[in-house]
């Protein structure tokens, strides 16, 4: 079945395996217009890209893209744009082991069992660099926001039980840490925390956040295409995510409605504004003009050292160790497949937005 | 901007507003030969309808629903399956009041924003009776569900801070107590918390726990398919939900990976099953055969009497109390609606599998 | 499968049965603060109703449409319009025989095949009165397409082999007469072709013709979803046609490049245009601002009194005799049916075209 | 606005542009289990290859297709399978003049018209060269129905108005002739003609047939996703097509009921079957399990030689001669893009088909 291509006006179709060729994206609906080359792309897939810490794989990827198609003398046609990384680094190890049974946490089992057989090679489809096509997508859309006005702050929330501090929250910090967190005490602690999990040959888990700035109210919809939702469903389809916040989340089911609304007030220049943000920026559905706040969490990365229980292909049950360079946390590098994740989602809606109207859509055509 | 059109085999497209003529939905891609009467519907619109319990707005509505098409001799044709409830006991109250500021907590602004204008009687398109349409569709597909063994127990996990106690979890509780709650102990409690927060002219925020026994392993898709990713916009997307959870969710934030992994097992008749599943039943975004769990946490209904400071239409800043039959808290008749949103969402993937793979295919048409 | 829903932004959700409750359609996506009332829908749905000349079916219907959604104080909220048209008048008469063999030139055969069995009262789904939905949608689409300076001229272009003159054309005697002609000689001795094919206990084809003007130069799209190739689906998905056409249709085979190429010119104004419209007014999928020229080729009506052979449900060849209250010709009914589905679609193009720029959406959104 | 994605389960995703990097395609939705290789496109990549005759430009273009992903150790795995050509032999010739115009039968102005700018060399996305990416996908869909026992017989059927005689059709003369007509004779006689249009720096149109045999009754819908409307906007969409047939296709605007009509009767083996097949494979929408008949009708290549008027873009009136290397005439290399166009569209509708009813569900999930 059908599955990579997601979006509605801004449509991308994502492709490729861990181990085979190449990853890519096309990009369908991207309108006309806007500058654009690897230049915009290749620093969002930077901030994916593992080797750059003790806390992910010392696997190095090269992870360069190319745009094939869509861009003429500089601006986008209009027409597809096709993007590229080629797999360059793939060892050619021996895959037989790990073919031959199922690591608990993967997608291994329900590869098999949906499809009879699946390419094991590095997690092939299932593999996290399929979120390559995701980030090198969700560069063109945040471009594109971003000349609208609208920009987005993404980060580690937190690390196992290691949670930053809102006193201390520090924009520029983010990237000054390997871990993207705002707050440099947390991230040290948290770095502290990671290594000596990998020491225990475990893994560690976390949650990302975005703050999204300048959305205009009215985006989304009042039932199914609701905002939120589909912003729900963009973040539960990266790998590893257990759990989707809008604004205060989980934390409402202890809020009374007198803690939880967020009353209107007026600006300074009379233009209507919320005393609060509990709702984290959307309201039935639709953005309500205030900051757009969401969290994925994240479950720690399943290939671990220790000993674990599984079966193999043989129907035998076994305990086994998964060696081989795997991030003993993923949530840093899922912080920029989060952003891009948002983004792709809020274009879509905001393109969309443009037909509400009669009035818009006569202004228009006029 | 079409937003209340839903799925992809199975398609399901709801209107009406909560004081217009009427509430409907139309079920496009039924399979034929489905016996269907509105018989297998009504006891689902039943369990979402209001004025059963002191928990609940005392409004009574009637809320019969009607199959206007797509069925013939007692089973469905194929065909789209229209049906449709009409809104009986709208009071012809003066709105005027409501019509001329923004209630916090509702869409009431956010729909301003988009069309300019809004119907303002009762939430209009934005009312808890827009779930109408989701529950009768469910019920077709639980129906559907169910004849393949797939069976749904859904249920209030929480209130305020009051959760249920899984050891004293009692699956024939759940239609005891108005709250639906599987603990009579916690229904008391949670009882008595509403009692009194009503009283404080306050409203309560919960939480909505299903469990969806018999999905084949294999549902679902790998990238943006997911299941859980589709279950996560399914859930959000209805009024006041905050967060979604699938297995562990949240929790999975601090637990390690040799904590959270599911090992895999045999049963004794040599099946390959987990030993426990804090995946929720789902790896990889495919169904892995172990029962599906997810949570939705619900806001507190944001109209309340509790005096609240706003905005009006002349643009002053007021404060307002909201007056009326309102619901203190919606997590009970929202459980229904949880399960009918799962119940359409795992159909339309299970439809979607059957072309999964060439030996599917040929064994179908042989 | 789910078949009934057409459309990207502009939606429609069609339903319901020739000997059910009712018909009816949910137009989901239509702009908001559009006036709308069923005083804007009625005139097109009574164009195609039968009854009204010696050309069609005496079978009286009253098809009257209602609103029962998506409109607030006499204009559009954004929300699904639901309009409904009860079905009054059929007859309980005897259905057994025609339940019990396969017309010729129905849905009957394939329906078994693809469902099992079928509603064959009046010929269910596939019943000429499913197109009342396409016309009430239809409706609404072009009186938005009005506001914008889009108008149609839709007539009958031929009957059997007698066909308009052109030099006679004449827009005014279209609904001068019931067949739908702009050519009174022409209606007239099709009038008599179909009275004399009627008292052969035959029936009797032919072909409508679209003009569509003022659509702005731009819409569709370059590759799938070309304005043609959408505009050929909508026309081939009315049940009968078995041909579509734009602009020179299917003359081209035998035009040379220098006779069917348009070239452009300027007018007084110095806008571009063209000096002749052989290709209707879509160049390389994208309307170019010429009228846009479609055309649908309907077969025969196959309900006829005249013998037939054919198969019954015992797997018995039998002869049979089509008895009851059938239309000689569906052509004339057929125009305002071809007028709806252009409509909805180059309004879908419409919407989505306001999109395709980075400069119409910073105007939009600035 | 996202235009070049195409189908419901089985889905393609095609980009590129003529004188960019590539051209390629992502097919999401391939059943798993497929063996796949280069082996299985390229053959149908060679049939619409120019520069193999006099018919064609004598451009040499080397079109070798490479699978990107999806295919692993021999077989589909279900996941997206990304092909590509590389756009090899583009001469870096002067666009400037070009660049300067609107040629007439082209996109160029309503490229303009709709995105501000174009991407002018050799057509860019509007070039035929985009058509590699859909016989890329239709051989892989075509590799699947030839499986399931359905087969195609595609052809010129016309150019100019030399017609094959059906007399002398004989399948096995299709590859004999440069011109794939079924019959020699046509074939001479056609020859002779694109030559002499050449001379006469003109171009020529023609019409392509196909027809599918083996494809079991039931596929499509009764309302919009009627099989023929699937398969008029799959035909319409590819350039140069003015009409689309179904059957008898235009001829039944001049035939009565008692001839178009097909009788049905019984073979040897009592098996249901139609007596004629006038309606080319197709009952209200849904196939009959007789042969499909469909045909496209093509105009003249635009580009000629003979001068024409058009208007440049510094907005004066100008004459004009098209140098360059093109086809005289398309439909040669167009016969198996229409194949391509039919088995993409047959097989989605025979995926979906396979959600038609109960029956079918419950024996697949036994």
């Amino acid at each position: 079945m059908a599955g990579s291509i997601l979006g509605n006006i801004f449509r991308i179709s994502t492709w490729g395996e861990s181990h085979g060729k190449a990853i890519g994206v096309v990009v369908d609906g991207c309108p006309a217009g806007l500058e654009l080359s690897e230049v915009d792309i290749q620093p969002f897939l930077n901030r994916r890209k593992p080797g750059q810490s003790i806390y992910s794989t010392p696997r190095k990827e090269d992870d360069t893209v190319e745009i094939l198609s869509g861009v003429f003398e500089g601006k986008t046609t209009g027409t597809p744009i096709s993007m590229i990384v080629y797999n360059k680094t793939q060892q050619s190890k021996d895959y037989s082991e790990i073919a031959s049974y199922y690591r608990p946490g993967h997608a291994d089992y329900t590869f098999d069992a949906k499809y009879g057989f699946r390419d094991y090679r590095g997690g092939g489809r299932s593999s996290g660099r399929e979120t390559i096509a995701r980030v090198a997508a969700g560069a063109v859309a945040i471009k594109i926001l971003n000349q609208l006005g609208i920009t987005f702050t993404t980060y580690t929330k937190s690390i196992g039980n290691i949670s930053i501090d809102y006193e201390k929250f520090d924009k520029d910090e983010i990237f000054n840490n390997k871990l993207y967190m705002p707050d440099a005490d947390a991230a040290a602690k948290a770095g502290e925390y990671v290594v000596q999990m990998t020491k225990e040959h475990d893994s560690v888990g976390g949650c990302v956040e975005a703050i999204i700035q300048g959305v205009p109210a009215g985006l989304g919809d009042t039932v199914f295409e609701k905002l939120d939702a589909n912003l729900a469903k963009a973040l539960m389809s990266i790998g590893a995510v257990k759990c989707v916040e809008i604004g205060d989340g989980i934390a409402v089911s202890t809020m009374v409605g007198s803690e939880n609304n967020d009353g209107f007030t007026l600006t300074n220049n009379s233009h209507i504004t919320k005393i609060s943000n509990h709702a984290g920026g959307v309201l039935g559905g639709m953005s309500d003009g205030s900051d757009i706040v969401l969290r994925a969490t994240f479950k720690a990365t399943p290939s671990i050292l220790k000993t674990q229980n599984t079966v193999n292909k043989s129907n035998e049950e076994i305990e086994i160790s998964i060696q081989g360079r795997h991030d003993p946390i993923v949530v840093p590098r899922a912080v920029v497949v989060v952003e891009a994740m948002a983004g792709i989602t809020i274009l879509d809606a905001l393109l969309q937005n443009m037909t509400a109207t009669m009035a818009g859509i006569k202004k228009f055509y006029q």
